[in-house]
């Protein structure tokens, strides 16, 4: 089945609105990294792409970073899921080559869960920055990215998915992924689309 | 693509692991209700047989209760995505006939979102009563389980599905739901292996 | 030393506040209650000034009710040092005799700790509401109230307390909890002055 | 009057028990900082031996930083109580000389409020670390300290304060923090009698 697909709402502008990229760090894209996703790389035109949008518009852009202590005392139960991966001090928690950083754009450190927004300072960011709507980005569909976008939307940010710019394990994880956002959690939409917003009037006055 | 299927770990014990009953409620498995799940009723002897498997050991018994204040205040963006559902006072908040209810079983009210963690009192619960494991049925796969399992597994509580007692929207959202908890979010399993478990000797001694 | 005193800032406008009376229930200020609080009877009228202030500026009015289990399965180590409260289905969760209560107001049930955001839905409807300015009165001065002043002022809430509507176990910890909430949490203010805001026009325009 | 003293609970043991050093950063300590502590700096040599006490007994030691974004785009409503303070990338964010700090301490960065659990990774760390109890010490008594002392023990971790290890801003403040939190939100010990803790056997078995 595909993923319902719904015109984007009339609520969504620059100054109410973040592009939030991911996870798109060496261990989770990299060649032959420990938990390389299959297209992960591939991504980088992309989110350079949603980056280059956000720019002229200042809609802020925020990189989140998976990182684990070095004595693995943060995992909880974690690696009876997955292998060690991110190790705070490791190049893996790096951000991968190509994306477009500026010194100015955001980083959520410290993330220890696949949800972006647990035991992070994600959505005190986001309410100081009166940030409605929330455009996801990066790795991996049906983990982290999906875990966050519950979690946002269940917080009422409003959240759109452009579909070719995050990247799953597997085609069916990616498949699987898009079908269950698309319901209640996301708008999917595409990297056209989303850089199509703007053009009109802000939102707050 | 079918669900990684592994061996439920030896961790999970009579004395650490409690059952949630997810949102089994008349505006959600009942003939004609406004977000009837095909196959939510035919659920009930499924859940009955794990409470039956849980009376016995103690293991608590758990019932959320999604539920919205009368005048559509607590909805958030909730109802550009669904239709008004579960109001308080109405018949659509209480548990479908059939359920295998006592007086002592916990209930988890006013949850207001997806995720039965966010907003409520279920992880204090959990935390009270030393809950490391914790069984997930009900309705709706990829919406109100699969955002529990989540926020569940993000809080290090270990997740047991049984696959034979949750229902999807469609077969495709169900499977869909199945694909993406498997891989590093929950256990997949059957009604038939969490009534095993429990014969051998307590976690905590 | 005299609590810090400052004007209230001009952010502070009818349809961007609450009023929040918190916990004003026989079991902590009934003659005789279990944790009855010195001057907690008192309260009503200031309480009823602030509520007839509210009403035609359509602030809304949350009452909150801490509540335990009749197992008492959620109090975690709160027994180490309260007696019992508040249990379910005693008159002990109530709201106190004499208080304008009406049945559009909202109640936040459920709740299992001081902090009358813990485990409870209040941030999701003070965000559904957009509120951002928070009137907070009732018992007891430096736990229920003070415990809630700190989270919401952490969350961003701008806060008020009319000091002659909150009340104290003894008069020095009536005292130090205004001493503390008066630095960096709160804005210490009176039920006139407060009943004094909401002349001027909305800030949302 | 006198913060209530009660003795220790014989529920605190090595194994289920953690340090955590609150924001004793140069900006909240150092002499001339912005938000200089008096007694601040005095602190070091008692905190030391608290952290002497943890070693031997392999007791986790955390530091907590309270962290904000140079563009200021973090503080949310803070700058209407306070300075600028603790901007990333300055010596204001480091911890004081003199701190006995190990590499294999934990350290809590990114904190934005006063709450040290707020969007930070605390609670995910004490989860994963099976901590029960907390030896708060650090600065500033009413603020980080009371403010994280009240969540901690909301979420059921119990807190035992030694009180020649923390100061206020005055010594009203510093009264007044102590007799709020002595009632039924922390232990009130001191240096000596937290450093006698742990000769007896472990609580895990």
């Amino acid at each position: 089945m595909e993923p319902l697909i719904r015109s984007l709402p009339d609520k969504i502008y620059p100054d109410n609105t973040a592009l939030l990229v991911i996870d798109m760090e060496r261990d989770f894209v990299d060649a032959g990294a420990v938990q390389e996703t299959p297209g992960g790389r591939d991504l980088v035109p992309a989110i350079n792409r949603l980056i280059a949008w956000a720019r002229p518009l200042s809609i802020p852009v925020i990189f989140t970073h998976e990182m684990h202590r070095p004595d693995q005392s943060d995992y909880g139960i974690e690696l009876e899921f997955d292998p060690v991966h991110c190790l705070e001090g490791t190049p893996g928690c790096e951000l991968t080559d190509g994306l477009d950083v500026q010194p100015h754009d955001y980083r959520i450190l410290n993330k220890r869960r696949y949800d972006c927004f647990l035991g992070t300072d994600l959505d005190l960011l986001l309410r100081s920055l009166r940030i409605e709507n929330l455009v996801c980005c990066g790795v991996t569909a049906h983990v982290c990215v999906m875990s966050t976008v519950f979690t946002a939307r269940n917080l009422d940010y409003r959240v759109i998915v452009p579909r070719d710019a995050i990247a799953g394990v597997t085609p069916d994880h990616y498949a699987a992924a898009l079908l269950c956002m698309s319901d209640v959690f996301a708008y999917i939409s595409t990297v056209d689309q989303v850089c199509a917003i703007g053009v009109t009037a802000s939102s707050k006055f």
